[in-house]
């Protein structure tokens, strides 16, 4: 039997557009001679599609375009993700299209609620196995969770015969390390249950989110025999063999695709398809960010230009009294760099203008936080003006280290659209900054940028190391706190010292409301600010360890 | 039997203050001589605690807590919600504390995971029923949601034996009509069970919710004998008692608490209890919000000055040239007939080099959208100035109807910290003015502020009504499409014109990342923007009856 796994990037709440896509893969698959297509889970509507799921009329409009589709490709099996109403409930099913008609459903068992996962939200588990044959194998329809827990599933499909085959429709979102975990499941679920999987992922940018695809192939034994591009469309295929020893051989029909070349190349291409979708899928086509000459927004201008192209990236430089000669070259040297159009606003006059505005207020003065904030609101009012003007997305720079201890400004360098390194822990900056040099084969970003030590130059002679730990000792409390809900006990059990540990608890902490205020940004990690971590602002708790 | 419900305002994560505060209304109860004292649902931790519960030491804290609670109560029976974790576990539950210790323990049944809860994403249901002797009464234990699906409560109970009383622990929070429903489940609840019932709500704000209160004793025959104040704590004490004739009689120990007078005062004092606790709970003493002389500001001035008091709020006048000298005249009237500190800061000569510093930009221009954002964002600059420079929480002042089609400047008048109208719908706000005035006894806001057509003056002679349908029409679709989630055919087949209800439908669906990137503001209605209507920002889903 051959097999296409169809790892497309399906626009959330697209109907029609997802459906064409399906329909060009379809064609291809049929070219090809395939017996089995497979398509990834809510291939119809994207995923996630959260409350849309509430209109009754989105879901008439999915079911709609389900049968349209159906009728559309009549010659093979296809199997595709949607959503299915079944009054008064909905289910994450799997249609089963055959003779230009729907034949089978199955619906997802295991539904996640976790995480970034809100799908008890909206759907009702399954119960029901759902075993097909198609090329004369007796196939399995799971989607996504339903293999995670590989002894549930053999329980789940014990009674259900002799099977070949497992296939897997997924929606699962990128983070570093989560490849590993995906193909650990695949191996052990292959294994456990003595048969073939097909495991097609979705691919692309949603919001917050990135769908890395790498759809898999493995054969019983558990090994994974092909796989698909990461971050990108294909479709694979392969040949689904038994053998009379009871095992199933998996015969690929094309080349291994490349593979990301190491984790931070990994997160790099992360980022880029995150930020194209991003503005792609919203309407934006020129993508619009204030460059300071610090490493931040000289890594995000770059994945800028990779994502969209140097024609449709503009940097803005908004130096003030504060900003070194340095800095303010190395912006136009990486404007230059990159081949973007670059403009020059000095805050000066404007900051200026408002202090005297605000001297009528008794108490106001140009010295202390407030002041320096105003700067970067000035900087956030430019941006989003000439946004405002010219329909570009303003993407903000902060990183997660900054973005976790609110080493920012609400409404100041936080004010944009999208935050493509938010989930980027400062360290992993600089490694990204090298990683961009080394792909760009010159020095994209300039070397003073990436040795120069951090400043957010908001008053003379400011440093980050002022008010913050070591990025490095940061960036190791960070990952226990807030990736791995650790307590302050813990992490100075793991030999993290204890004042640094907990004035940056506190930092977090304190910072809640400023998270929430801010854009939505890609991703990376396996807890991000975002729909992953969802901490009330007003929280008197208090990790009491070392304050007592 | 003597039952006391002690309706308290528990501050999320504040374990200490929470148990501190029950071993108070512990000591009353004690002198009242009850034998049995309820506390909320999840009064140890506050409602919701969200992802604390991931911190294993948060809820190690709170097992400390109960623990030590239970110690210092141990004269009568005291039932307390809590969050029980027993590995890998954790549990919605309700423990029962007698003679010192924690004798028994129920878990939530029915967890909700829809609108603004998430219990499934932290909780396991629990399967046990739990019936206690108290005063020599059966009483069954039950928590919340619990209660509302009678039939599945009576199967749930059926062969726990003779049941005299259902005690039910709550944290329901507001929104208008909610009272009715809950005494509606109260009393179908009762009357199926054929028992009394002592239903104890939490009260307080908690970011984006309130929760009013309002406990509830209830008879056999389902008959509501008393009900708690509404919005504010309460310690209300019944005797209970069973009759020869297999009813149950409630005695009330105290006369009825005032209730609010009309659905509009309600409103009122949800507002004002969400604004005073947002505030008070996250450690601001001033309220500061930018005065214009219109409504929707006028009416959240007001409601901040009753929540904290004239010598907390500031106001800032910011008039630009297209400000008409009635509204300037009218905010600096409010402040006054407020009393509270106000003061002017024309924004014309920020305005002015902002421009000139802009023009350097080859396109940009004082005509158009950009121009009339900026107006806003310096007024959000000076309000987040002063916030920083002395310590005050910024209200915005944005009403529902203008936060759904995205008739707001992000950055701008979106920018602050807490929206105290966000989900009260224009139409709602002219009501609140009136009632403003009415229980003033005197024209607190001006007439003129109340029936001047409204504009956001940011271009001469602008009108809402340049822009957007009348708001009793607007109002009218935003309920059917944002909180009913009706289709446009279904609008239309109201008697909704089409024309005007796509118009409405697609301003809502494009400014989605609008409402994300502003601050929480307080639920009054069935379905506020927040946690309790998440939409993706990438999102084409277009309803196309009308478009096609």
């Amino acid at each position: 039997m051959r097999v296409a796994l169809g790892q497309f990037n399906a626009v959330v709440g697209d109907l029609a557009g997802n459906a064409e896509k399906m329909r060009q893969i379809y064609a291809q698959a049929v070219k090809a001679d395939v017996d089995l297509l497979v398509f990834p889970e809510l291939a119809i509507c994207g995923y996630p599609p959260e409350d849309l799921l509430y209109k009754r009329h989105f879901l008439r409009d999915c079911k709609l375009t389900l049968e349209k589709l159906a009728a559309d490709c009549p010659e093979i099996t296809v199997v595709a993700g949607f959503v299915e109403r079944d009054e008064p409930y909905s289910y994450n099913s799997a249609a089963v299209l055959q003779g230009g008609a729907i034949s089978k459903i199955y619906r997802k068992g295991l539904l996640p609620n976790y995480g970034v996962f809100d799908e008890r939200r909206y759907f009702q588990p399954g119960s029901e196995p759902l075993l097909i044959n198609a090329g004369g194998l007796n196939v399995a329809i799971t989607i996504c969770a339903d293999i995670w827990e590989d002894k549930w599933l053999a329980n789940f499909l014990r009674d259900a015969g002799q099977i070949q085959m497992i296939v897997n429709i997924s929606a699962s979102p990128f983070h570093t390390g989560k490849i590993k975990a995906r193909e650990q499941v695949v191996n052990a679920c292959a294994k456990e249950l003595n048969c073939a999987l097909a495991y097609c992922n979705l691919v692309g940018g949603q919001d917050e989110l990135v769908f890395d695809g790498r759809s898999i192939f493995a054969d019983s034994t558990g090994r994974i025999v092909a796989k698909a591009k990461a971050f990108d469309e294909d479709l694979i295929i392969a040949d689904v063999v038994p053998t009379t020893n009871g095992t199933v051989q998996i015969k690929p029909a094309q080349p291994a695709a490349r593979q990301p070349s190491d984790p931070v190349d990994e997160i790099y291409q992360a980022l880029l398809l995150g930020t194209r979708d991003y503005a792609s899928k919203n309407g934006f086509k020129k993508l619009l960010l204030g460059l300071s000459g610090g490493i931040d927004s000289s890594v995000t201008a770059a994945i800028a230009v990779a994502a969209l192209g140097a024609e449709n990236v503009i940097g803005i430089s908004m130096p003030s009294e504060f900003n070194s000669p340095e800095t303010i070259g190395d912006a136009e040297k990486l404007a230059k760099n990159l081949g973007i159009e670059f403009h020059t606003i000095p805050i000066g006059p404007v900051l200026n203008q408002f202090h005297q505005s605000l001297l009528t207020i008794e108490g106001w003065n140009d010295d202390g936080i407030a002041y320096e904030n105003l700067q970067a609101r000035i900087r956030g009012c430019i941006l989003m003006s000439l946004s405002n003007r010219f329909g570009s997305l303003v993407l903000t720079t902060g990183n997660k280290s900054e973005t976790a201890v609110g080493y920012s400004t609400l409404y100041g360098d936080t004010a944009g659209g999208f935050g493509v390194i938010k989930d980027v822990p400062k360290t992993t900056v600089y490694e990204l900054a090298r990683h961009i040099n080394k792909i760009g084969g010159r020095q994209i970003i300039p070397e003073d940028v990436i040795t120069r030590p951090p400043s957010a130059e908001l008053r003379p002679d400011q440093k980050d190391s002022d008010s913050l730990p070591e990025y490095d000792l940061l960036d190791r409390i960070l990952k226990g706190y807030v990736e791995e809900d650790k307590s302050i006990a813990e992490l100075v059990g793991q030999g993290l010292p204890e004042d640094v540990v907990i004035r940056v608890v506190r930092m977090v902490d304190r910072n809640e409301y400023k998270r929430r205020l801010s854009p939505p940004g890609i991703k990376i990690t396996p807890k991000a600010f975002g729909k992953d971590r969802r901490l009330p602002i007003t929280n008197r708790y208090v990790d009491c360890k070392g304050a007592r």
